[in-house]
């Protein structure tokens, strides 16, 4: 066996000679390098070359940029069998071989590292250049360019001292052809520009020259705007770049020559036909300048825009010919779109690069479908390929891109979609409006549980503050309603009815465009638009369904989302909030009557004035849900949220409740808590209050009765299996008073919420009583991590950019800390129960990381918002794959 | 081998008798019935009988109040041999034996569960009684006391109804002596009444009699009295008591007989004699009921208090002799003070119970330096004994018991010992008193870390709001200033400069007295004693520093809270909350005007001016720890606590920092955070204003080289290893710049804090970087619980009450929950770090039961507050010994 090189990888040298190296891996030799050697050993035309590995550019930056000791002797052996495949030698006068050197990283980050094209050339062997083409005005401008890429990469120098020149030059010069001496002349220019700038001769040394470009390539790495995208997208910053010395091909070797891209499938709509551009007689940067206007690849394509100029399958139909079979030998390998950087040189196709091509998320879905009827992928390997997040996009209606906008404010996109509506600064505001059935956006500083009826109400929402997980995130994004938080430059007025940002004041009633997908708020209606979902978005998530193990049910607040939620195919409601049933006019009126009541027949007259209100609600919950299994969670806001806060409220309950309103005000002043969050909440006040409790419960399981539906009764805020097994025990209570009365045992099943580090402690314990557990992750992130969701955007953003977090716990489960809690719980409870259903109610149940590691953690379901029920039940496939 | 009884446990049979039992232990057979069968073991004179085991209870009350079915057999075996030992037989009309039926739980439950006296008397028995004794009148007089008894305890009649009857028989007769015939017409009507009230005759049958009483003393477990005092003192459920069957001994048999308690020792002083009390011719229930004046035991007792009656040394010197005998043959067998309830019944000692006497703090110190010298028991055995909660009371000052007061409030007691001094209701009030050494006591609704300054100079701290872990009585513990919170009856109006409570109005510079120890608030200057800390306090601690593997340190705010620690006997200080330092007057100035600073130049120049202050802080620290090992925490509060809230300090701010009140206000409003606890504070803080904590971090470092001290650089509210790093390396870079300006490296070390579940998950990378790590339990309680320490008064209480929690999480470690992730913290960082120095500086660190955890787990050392110190001491050796 051939001792494998250390830092050389050899391809393209003849006709199956890349057989010869490992398969190539983009992790060793990056996107473009493995691509090359993958093109070569399908037999596709590639100019040869060889890759130096991700590794060198480790070790180079890791010794303080020094190159490895024993790169020399490899790279040498690498460059003569370079030589010999193309014949032609690397600095030779009469014939020389030029070299693009490349960067090409993992992971793709178009344009932010260096590219060095046309190295070799020198004051001889351009005129060996010139000999050989045949083409002497060909060679100069070639040296041209090399020398201002060269002075721009490789010696730092300002690009634009160069470009000035050249343009006064053109400007002096006129329309006339160039002469050769001219051209001559330009270039001696630069060459003397390069040697005044950077105070030395330019490199005539073809080795120094190529030395001199790998390094740069290296040292691009860590160019400060390399850096500042991999931060940005959560790129490692290691191992670092492959570089790739490439034989020079070239599409501006006069006619018979072009340069372009194509696409395999048509990109926007996924169609089964090439699409692409090119450009005849050019260079790559010419397509990319955008100087000159491409032309069609395709006859068709030329005529649906209407083109004068023929398309390369016109203008070169042999070359178009060998392209498109090229693309059938991509897309067999590949098994999806590809994007293919292409050039011909006097009618020799050449293929520069392939990766799978970026498109829409209903071309993906199309491709998907298609290329699986046609046998070019798998199911399963079309649905590994597939981005969950996209989905929920597609459910929205988005602003199309091109559209131009006056962007008022942007803030952190929390609830995807984008609406129009007549700005609202009140929830009694978003209300009249839905009455009307007219649009609102909802405009407040933060929100609370009480806002919920206003965000229901409203086409969309925004806050001046909070992060992705704030109260009006969750509720927004629960609910499908556009919804933008944290936009810091928003200043809300609500009492003057207006609010200020980027120096425009907008007042009650005017009309803005919030996009909850982007975070960008704009003044007016924009237009808005909506995939249609077709054939291939059921055909893609049947394959999930058939692949997955996990569950996937879905988060609710109100009877409506419950319908939309089974639309998109949730097997179940693994979460109803029923805040909503409780915050609605009546009985939030009646809870704070019960909140300030004197004495026991006060209370109990005011619960049975509760009961058959939350009762109806829960009957048209259980009625669309169709018979699949609905959890109810007992009620999980503190006292305080129900109380009244404007002063026409106040006066309205005290007088309901026969008080005064200074005995309101005291009243919501003892129950204002420091660190709510952690306060009498939950299974706390199901322990305090159990009458209120009892209500809730007694409605559940009649309305329950009444609809024949089973539910799964959930205790939030359980830290012990001591206070579980005192709800257990009062919820038993009621089932056996409902029984009496109705003569029928209502059917249920109780469960526990895990939502405190202490409750995932106890599951052992919990799961004696517990018939089902429910992770409530966002509650248990906030806890374990001691970072209050409302309040965490002050420090979080600095995280994230500092490296400290590589995302945000609240998006993506943390799976060493929180993670740790949820396994181990899932392992105690299981030893006691083997059979305990568990699921994840927090809304990592519906991001595609976290779905990976409930999928290993042994988990049932995840339940998320009904919008993000399509792309997590293609997530838990993925998951299910990966095993 | 002899098959061991189910259910009967005979003792006092004969000398030596008992020896067939088991060892007795308290669990099996009560307290009372313990003592009885040591002592008989031990050769004292004991009235036979025999115990029907705790178990029997739990049998009795599980079966729904049925016997177990193999008891019959067993008593009468066991009644047959009590017979034969005493020489005299149950129900005999000639000469019956009469039996006491006891109750006696394993925990000490006095007075709360029935007794039955004299079981065995009839209308035949009486007689037999009369002949025997000689004595009709004593006869029947035990006759009628037998029926009230039986009537009140076995047949639940109202005692009051026979008392009433008794009472008017008395006033009739006058004062003559009673005759034969009248004693016996009083007798027949308390027959006649019980027969009445009852509706059936009384029983004349002794063995109904007598499982009637015994049924009445297992079920007097259950009775409401007795279910509240267990649940008052966390005492269990179950088994239950234990019922003891004796003979029954006379101390009213005429002359020659009496009745008495002895302690071995003076209960109040400790000092090595004899006390007691007796009366002569009398039943136990006479000494207690208060009817006539019990004499002193000994003769120095009797002239102590001027008593004209011979004490038992004088009245009857043999018996006397036979009880002082016993008593060094109980202290030597208990190796400890003893109480001891005796009857002489015609000149013959019976000793009826023996139990460890309650001694004050000051007397069971004196007792164990005592007994361990003459070689009554050993330093080991005696540390078991001593209670570490009381040493911290014994350091405090103290109301008398006997003191009149007119208390205006009761709250939680936050912080032990007594105050006086003028009402105040401000921070300056208190330093304006403080100024002119005048006590005074800080009145608040609540406190905030601003108020640390206020605390400090008041003589006590009084608040209406707030839990025992509230910020109030964490730092008033710390500080040793008299604490009482939660007081809701008190209502603050600050602005009045007055508060009312138990309806009176109290104002500024009234004076009151506030005692932590008991929560009261009274009116007026009371006396305060304290103890005087003698030789025996310094030969028990020094047991106790010899027998413990944990160290202690103290948790402290001040520089002058350093010098306690150290004469409370603390090894270093594991806690400097440096908040002291920063909220000084000029401190707190600078810090506002850091927080309003605009631009770079502003903050440097703030940052300058407030360094010199904290490192002069941090020098008094260092100059009064005398090279003990300081642990500095960094800044750990809010920015939001630096805030100005009266008008006049936010002119006083606005001014300061050059800007406006309107901008002072809006700044004070975007860092108020929804729920502080999870914020932006600690290592958040330390991360996102790097500047500050360097300023800190700076002036910790010079005022340790100054002082040549090493400090324990604490990073507090870290939740991963990623955030740890980043201060850890902000810290070095300091030190180095430290180190090149005074040209010597200062020396120190950086640690974590565990105070959030995550920290303790990851405390194995935390230990790549940590040197030492502190469990902040407090807040790690918080969090792991979900339980707000601010807001929790609201259902703890509750949770108590219903015995969802067995005690305080905040004031005892939640083994169960916190403690795994402790103790999984400790197996994580040593398995990384084998050396790693681990601690608890949260107030658990002063807790006997979390102590005794915190050794299991292997810390190596806990802190709590200065006074808590040598309780903790006390602890951490009885914990050693426990291994």
């Amino acid at each position: 066996m051939v001792r494998r090189a250390r830092w050389v990888r050899p391809f393209g040298a003849e006709p199956g000679g890349a057989a010869r190296a490992d398969v190539p891996s983009v992790a060793d030799l990056g996107g473009k390098g493995a691509s090359l050697a993958e093109m070569a050993a399908l037999g596709l035309p590639v100019p040869p070359g060889f890759t130096l590995p991700t590794a060198l550019c480790s070790a180079y930056l890791g010794a303080g940029r020094k190159l490895p000791p024993d790169l020399d002797a490899e790279f040498d052996g690498a460059l003569a069998e370079l030589e010999r495949t193309a014949g032609l030698r690397f600095g030779d006068a009469a014939d020389p071989l030029l070299v693009a050197v490349r960067s090409g990283a993992p992971a793709s980050m178009p344009g932010m590292m260096d590219t060095v094209l046309n190295v070799g050339l020198n004051d001889r062997t351009v005129e060996g250049l010139a000999q050989r083409s045949g083409d002497s005005r060909f060679a100069w401008d070639t040296y041209r360019r090399f020398i201002q890429m060269y002075a721009d990469v490789v010696l730092g120098l300002d690009v634009d001292r160069f470009e000035r020149l050249y343009e006064a030059r053109r400007r002096d010069h006129g329309e006339r052809p160039w002469s050769d001496a001219e051209l001559r002349g330009v270039t001696t220019a630069f060459l003397d520009l390069a040697a005044t700038e950077s105070g030395a001769p330019f490199p005539q040394d073809p080795r120094a020259q190529l030395w001199g470009a790998i390094r740069a390539v290296l040292e691009s790495w860590n160019s400060r705007r390399a850096v500042t995208y991999r931060r940005l997208r959560d790129i490692p910053d290691t191992p670092g770049t492959a570089v790739t010395i490439q034989a020079m091909v070239f599409g501006n070797a006069g006619d018979g020559s072009a340069t372009g891209v194509g696409f395999t499938r048509d990109p926007a709509t996924g169609a089964p036909a090439p699409f692409g551009e090119y450009l005849p007689n050019a260079q790559g940067d010419d397509v990319v300048s955008g100087t000159r206007t491409p032309r069609p690849l395709t006859q068709l394509g030329r005529i649906a825009i209407g083109g004068a100029e023929p398309s390369l399958e016109e203008a070169m139909p042999a070359v178009y010919g060998r392209l498109v079979a090229a693309f059938r030998v991509l897309e067999q390998r590949f098994g999806t779109m590809q994007d293919v950087e292409f050039t011909v040189e006097r009618g020799r196709l050449w293929l520069l690069q392939t990766r799978s091509g970026m498109t829409s998320t209903t071309a993906a879905l199309r491709i998907a479908a298609d290329m699986a009827a046609e046998g070019l992928t798998t199911p399963e390997a079309a649905l590994r390929r597939l981005d969950p997040a996209s989905l929920g996009r597609l459910l929205h209606p988005s602003v199309p891109v091109d559209v131009k906008r006056e962007v008022l404010a942007r803030g952190l996109p929390a609830s995807p979609g984008a609406a129009t509506g007549a700005v609202v600064f009140t929830v009694e505001d978003a209300q009249a409006y839905a009455a009307r059935r007219e649009p609102a956006v909802l405009v407040l500083t933060d929100t609370s549980p009480r806002d919920i009826h206003g965000i229901h109400a409203a086409a969309a929402v925004l806050t001046s503050r909070g992060g992705a997980t704030s109260h009006a995130a969750i509720v927004a994004r629960s609910m499908g309603r556009p919804c933008v938080v944290g936009a810091g430059d928003v200043r809300v007025d609500a009492g003057e009815g207006r609010f200020t940002a980027a120096g425009r004041s907008v007042k009650r009633g005017d009309i803005v465009t919030v996009d909850g997908t982007s975070g960008e708020v704009s003044l007016g209606a924009l237009p808005l638009e909506r995939a249609a979902l077709g054939g291939a978005f059921d055909t893609v998530l049947g394959w999930a369904d058939r692949a997955r193990r996990l569950r996937v049910r879905a988060n609710t607040e109100t009877p409506e989302d419950v319908r939309l939620a089974r639309e998109f195919g949730a097997e179940g409601i693994g979460l109803f909030r029923t805040e909503y049933s409780f915050l609605a006019a009546e009985p939030l009126a009646l809870m704070r009557r019960l909140i300030l009541a004197d004495g026991a027949a006060a209370r109990a007259d005011t619960l049975a004035a509760l009961r058959p209100l939350l009762q109806a609600s829960y009957t048209r919950v259980f009625a669309r849900g169709g018979g699949l299994p609905i959890t109810v969670r007992l009620l999980d806001l503190p006292l305080a949220a129900f109380m009244p806060h404007t002063p026409e409220e106040i006066t309205e309950a005290a007088r309901a409740a026969r008080t005064t309103e200074a005995e309101v005000a005291a009243r919501a002043r003892a129950l204002a808590e420091v660190n709510p969050v952690l306060g009498h909440r939950g299974c706390r006040l199901a322990i305090s209050w159990p009458d209120l409790y009892a209500a809730q419960v007694r409605a559940i399981l009649q309305a329950a009765l009444e609809a024949e539906a089973a539910p799964q009764i959930l205790v939030p805020v359980i830290s012990s299996a001591a206070e579980f097994e005192v709800v257990h025990r009062n919820v038993a209570a009621v089932a056996a008073e409902v029984a009496k009365s109705s003569g029928a045992p209502p059917p249920y099943s109780i469960g526990a919420m895990i939502e405190l580090p202490r409750a995932a402690l106890e599951a052992g314990r919990l799961a004696r009583t517990a018939e089902f557990l429910s992770f409530g992750t966002n509650n248990l992130t906030q806890a374990t991590l001691g970072v209050s969701r409302d309040d965490a955007a002050a420090f979080l953003e600095r995280y994230r950019r500092e490296r400290i977090l590589s995302g945000d716990p609240f998006v993506t489960l943390d799976t060493e800390g929180v993670g740790e809690l949820v396994a181990g719980a899932v392992r105690r409870s299981r030893e006691v129960r083997p059979a305990i259903e568990i699921g994840v109610c927090g809304e990592h149940g519906g991001d595609p990381d976290s779905i990976a590691f409930f999928h290993r953690a042994g988990l049932d379901y995840v339940s998320c918002s009904p919008y993000r029920v399509p792309g997590a039940r293609l997530a838990a496939a993925q998951a299910a794959l990966a095993d």
